[in-house]
This record gives C-alpha cells, sequence and structure tokens, in this order.
C-alpha cells in the first residue's frame, strides 16, 4: 500500500549515510534494518537492528533482503544481482537493479548520457591500460585526458588526469572511461527525488569546492552563485535524468558549468550524497527524508532552503592514526548555527572522513565565516 | 575534562524523551546507554546500547550508572539513592540527586519557591484524605481548590480540582498539596539550561494550550503572544530558578501568568520537557542538544527561534487500543514544515502519547492553521 508506513525497510550498507537516513526514519517510528560488515560501523551506533553481512555478497544480500518489504541502500557498491533477483520474488527495490547496473558502470552511465542526449564531456571507452597507450601512441588520444576505472570508484578513487608521458606510466590497468579534460568555471550538484507515483522534486543548486589534493569537497555552499536561470536549468537536467531513468528515491548529479555557462553532467549517485549533507540542518526536508518519502510513495517534501548553509567535510588530519579525538569542538559550538556531525567512528586516519559540519546564516558570507574558522579550529586527531 | 565527548553517558528512561535525546548524542557521535524495562520502548529503537533493568530499583541504576561516567534522566522517577550512592562514589550525576530529591516531591517543591521567595500559587501540605476533609469541615479550607499528589503525579495524573461536597469523595488517599484555584489568563513554559561552568540560557516562552478534558497541552505556540517585557520576566525568573537551585542540565518551568500578570511558578521539570519538542525543528539548538551540552559543560547553544512553531501531541484516539496505525499521514505530509515524529510504540490507548508533530511557519497564522488542519486529519487508531 502507498504510503504505509509500517512496511519493512532494509538498508545495504551501514556507513554515514545510513547512520543519517536511519536517523531520519526513527523519527517516522519506521522500522528499518542495516546490513554491512560490521556493527561498529557509523550506522550500528543508531539502528539496534543491525545484521552484520557482506553487502557484496549474493547470498547475504539476497537472504536480507528476503526479511524486507523494501530494499534500498547507501552505497552502489553491492551485489545488484541479488537484488535483481529480489525484484524478481516481489520485493520493492529502490533504486531499481537496472539502474544500479548503469550507474556503477561509469561507461554505461556515460553511453547512457550519449544515447538519450544528456550533455557531458566527450569520451572514449578503454578495455585496458595498454589499449589506451595504444590509442596515445595512435596520436589519437592527445594530452590531457582524465582516466576513469569505469567500476569501482568512489570518493576521488580511481580517477586520475593524464597529462604526459610519466603519467601514463602509472595508468591504472583497468576497463575505463577515457574523458577530454572539461575546462569548467565551477562544479555543482543538483539532489532530486522521484517517488513510485512519478512525483520529482529537485533541492536547490549547490557549489562545490573541491580541495586542491585530497579530491573531496572541501566548502559546499548553498545557495549557489550561478545565475537563477542557469540554477533553474541544473534543476530541470537533473528532473529530467531521473525521469528518463525512471529512478524511484535520490539521485545526486554533478555537474559541470563550462566557460560557456553550458552543463555538463559528470556523474551521478543514486542515493543521499555528500553534496546533500546540509538539508538536515537548512531545508524543510533533509535528503535522507525525502528518500524515505520516495521509496514509500509519500508525497515529497518542500525542498526549499531555509537559511544559507556551507558544509565542509571533516577528514582525519594527516599523519594521524588511531584512537580519533576532535580538537576545537569546544571553540566551534562558541558560534551559532553551527552543525557538527561526527559519525562514530572509532578511529581516525589521514584524510578519512570523519563527520561534517553544517554552518548556517541568514547571510550567506557570515556562514562562509563561520565556515572558515570551523574549518581552522576543528581538527581530527588521535 | 569539561568538554570532553568520549565521556560515557548513561539515561534513566527509555520513553519519547530518551529517544530524542539519544537522537541528539548520536549526531555528536556521543557514547550513550540508556536503561528501561524494555528495550521495545521508543528509546530501544535508537538506542543500540539499551540495558533493560528497572529505574526505580536501586540495585539496578546502582549497577548501570557504575559503567558511566555521566548519568542522566528522561524522567524524575528514577531511585535518587542510587543516584545519590553513585554521586558519592564519584560519578556526575546531573539533574543532581539532591535537586531531584525537592522536585520529584511537589510539598518540597513548594516550600523550596515559598523559603527562596519565588512566586507560586498559595498552598497548604496535608497527610492525606482524611487531613484535607477536616480542614474542609473546620472551615479552613473553601472551594474550589487543586489537590495534587506530592509524588508520583506525571501528564496530569495525581492532580483535581476539588469543586465541592461530591468532588470531596473522590480525593485522593495521599499526602498532598492543596492549592488555591488560580484564576489565570495564561499558561507558559519556559525552558532553561545551566553547565557545569554556571552558563545559564533560556529558550523563548512558549504559550500552552491545555485541552479541556485530557488535562494534556493540545497546542504550544512559539513565540507567545505576551507582551515582550513580560516574556523577558518569564525568562529571567527561569534562569533564576535555576541558578537558585545550581541544577545542571535542563529545567522546565510552567507558570501561571494571572489576571494581573503576575507570574506564578506552577510545576518544574529537571529534564527534557514535551513544551520543547518544537526546538529540534523550529530552534538554533534543540532542547535536547541543550541537555547534552549542560551536561558535558560545552558552551550552550543558541535558543533562537529561526521560524514560528506549533506543537501538537499525537495522542491514541479514545476507543481504539491496540496495534497502531496512523490515519491522514499522507494528508499533512503534502503541507511544507509539517514535522511528525511518532515515538515507534507498537499498540496505541486512548490518550496514549504516540508521538508529535511540529508545524513550522515564518507566520504564526499559517502555521496554527496548518497545526489545525493536522491535529483534524492526522488520527491514531488501530
Amino acid at each position: 500500500v502507498a504510503g504505509n508506513i509500517s512496511q519493512k525497510i532494509g538498508v545495504l550498507g551501514g556507513g554515514q549515510l545510513g547512520k543519517m537516513l536511519y536517523q531520519s526514519a526513527s523519527r517516522f517510528g519506521i522500522s528499518m534494518c542495516i546490513m554491512d560488515k560490521d556493527k561498529t560501523y557509523p550506522a550500528g551506533t543508531v539502528c539496534p537492528y543491525f545484521t552484520e553481512g557482506d553487502i557484496i555478497s549474493y547470498k547475504d544480500v539476497l537472504a536480507f533482503g528476503m526479511d524486507q518489504d523494501i530494499v534500498t541502500i547507501e552505497i552502489e557498491n553491492v551485489s545488484t544481482d541479488a537484488l535483481h533477483e529480489l525484484q524478481a520474488l516481489g520485493k520493492k527495490v529502490f533504486p531499481q537493479p537496472e539502474i544500479l547496473d548503469i550507474i556503477k558502470d561509469k561507461g554505461r552511465q556515460k553511453e547512457y548520457y550519449r544515447i538519450n542526449g544528456f550533455s557531458t564531456s566527450a569520451f572514449e571507452l578503454y578495455k585496458d591500460a595498454s589499449d589506451i597507450k595504444k590509442a596515445v601512441i595512435d596520436g589519437v588520444l592527445p594530452y590531457p585526458f582524465v582516466q576513469k576505472s569505469r567500476t569501482e570508484g568512489y570518493d576521488g578513487r580511481g580517477v586520475q588526469i593524464v597529462r604526459n608521458e610519466n603519467d601514463l606510466e602509472n595508468l591504472l590497468d583497468t576497463a575505463s572511461v577515457v574523458e577530454n579534460l572539461v575546462q569548467f568555471k565551477k562544479e555543482i550538484a543538483v539532489i532530486v527525488a522521484r517517488n513510485t507515483s512519478g512525483e520529482v522534486a529537485a533541492f536547490p543548486v549547490v557549489d562545490m569546492d573541491f580541495h586542491p589534493t585530497a579530491n573531496l569537497v572541501e566548502f559546499l555552499i548553498c545557495p549557489s552563485d550561478l545565475d537563477k536561470t542557469i540554477q533553474e536549468s541544473a534543476q530541470n537536467l537533473a528532473k529530467t535524468l531521473a525521469e528518463s531513468l525512471g529512478i524511484v528515491g535520490l539521485l545526486a548529479v554533478e555537474m559541470f558549468v563550462d566557460t560557456n555557462d553550458k552543463l555538463l553532467i559528470n556523474e551521478i549517485a543514486p542515493r543521499p550524497h555528500n553534496s546533500g549533507h546540509h538539508t538536515i540542518d537548512a531545508c524543510v526536508t533533509s535528503q535522507y527524508e525525502q528518500h524515505i518519502r520516495s521509496i514509500l510513495d509519500l508525497p515529497l517534501g518542500d525542498t526549499s532552503l531555509t537559511q544559507s548553509a556551507v558544509m565542509i567535510n571533516l577528514l582525519g588530519e594527516p599523519h594521524y592514526s588511531g584512537n580519533v579525538k576532535y580538537e576545537g569542538l569546544e571553540e566551534i559550538l562558541k558560534l551559532s548555527g553551527v552543525y557538527p556531525h561526527l559519525y562514530g567512528k572509532k578511529e581516525t586516519r589521514p584524510f578519512r572522513k570523519m563527520g561534517h559540519v553544517t554552518i548556517t546564516d541568514t547571510d550567506l558570507k557570515s556562514a562562509m565565516n563561520k565556515a572558515r574558522f570551523v574549518k581552522q579550529t576543528l581538527k581530527v586527531i588521535s
């Protein structure tokens, strides 16, 4: 029954996204189980119904899913074979496994854009490193270009820029998408949701400001400073893509804005996304609640921003490994509108995502100033 | 160490207040354990570290508390003897047991106000029902008056108005506070917090609109429509009381505003309170986070209201008992700024608190209109 909140929801993946999804579900008193390898993972600190199992194991996912009414994910890297089987057995699986198959393979993802007329940077597919080298030697692939592993990439892993012969020696020996290096002036993200009834809603555009070396978002800023018309185009592009795919649940769409203000789809994720963390503290409806509304076929929530927001990821400081400590927490808590979200990971490692902080203010400049202070002050050490 | 968030916090009581306290703690990645009789209680749906035990048992509370760095409560009705012992053994216990002793006994509470110069309605203490009857017969206690059981009262239980000889037959045979029936024009609540360092902060005044028969708050409205000067007086009164008690943690202060705009303290609660639920969705800092900041001696958070808010309790409909169902959820979720909090109780009973809904809007009238719609539309049945 649509909108029946007594349905059992099973989530594959117990990281921070699973944790925040559970926190949102628990406000509605929804019965949600989570599966991942170890109940000390972030979601295990909030979900008493945590099943230990391997999300890439066909057997484990199938067994877990059979107990649920709806199966969803917080990470793409799961056994889609098991999800297909669960769907065939009559379970609701959102996002649908056939969409996951497309998205998990960056090659198929890019081909989907090409075939369906969605703008993206020019690309070719290659079987492996020697295949790419051959193209360079044959003169059909000029420097610089971007190599992306077709599968297994996450948080910048499996992606590298190849600028010269030296870089060529470090090619990943894997089936790859090779893209033109886009000259872009900005990278943005739009999260959309689509429920079973086909209702679609987009969150406001966020500007993504990347850390120069770690290839992770440093500041995520909402509202965007792009022209309103470009923002609307970006929201419409994301909505159209969600409708084209027919996805149920969230779809995070990362885009480049090139030097001609043209939007190019970079990558997509069919789940809650780092670029939507701020929605918890700064939007009428959070991305997590929106995902739950989508898969339960409830009316989608208002995505409006209530205040300006800046989000920063809280990464383990370089040179620190071991039991986590937070330095500067007292200082940042003296400020108004500073929301630390600490994921509850016991161990820190260099650049590990240990939490995030959302900073809100009625004025974006003030939010930005506070965010810079938080970034300088709050440190994850051991 | 002040502000050390790696301290273990143990909470006595696993109802909805414990649930929401845990939800707030989990955002900070804080290690929090909860004890109550049954892990199917609301807090057991969000806290994987739920210990089954009896919060009024000396032995259970002592054993539970020995494992913690800080012990706190979500309900007053706990073994304060065990809390005294834990404090003597060097544990931090907030609120402090000696303050709980005063507050749990409405007789001592009223005497505290009298001795320390806090305005409250006139009262006398009586040993039992016959003692009260004697005073009526002797002509020293005129109708109407209010009988309040000195202990065990909660959510309007243990409180009754005695208007005539018939009512006199229904007196509770218990040690009682007997108060003048105050002619008041409004009942309000102010929640304050005080941390170990002595910092004190008050949330905005809320207007409490009671249900005529169930003796439970029907609409809780913030901001209050009282004059700003009266609101400031109410906040100052609550702060002064918290400082006078020296309490660490939250103190909810319910007050009457009499026909001369004089403030009279009605009752207090040393914990998160029903009149502060809206702070989750409508204040910069929630009462739950504020409680955690207080007991960890972190800086107190900004208590400002970000939007107008109306809160309604979601009670089990009369004539329905059994497995809970929610009627009208889809309808209310079509509105913007409507936040249902369903506590996850499996069984409904007439007038049982099953959840609450916070309704926010930039405009209070619009919030009120939406709240009336929610009240008419969302029903807890079986």
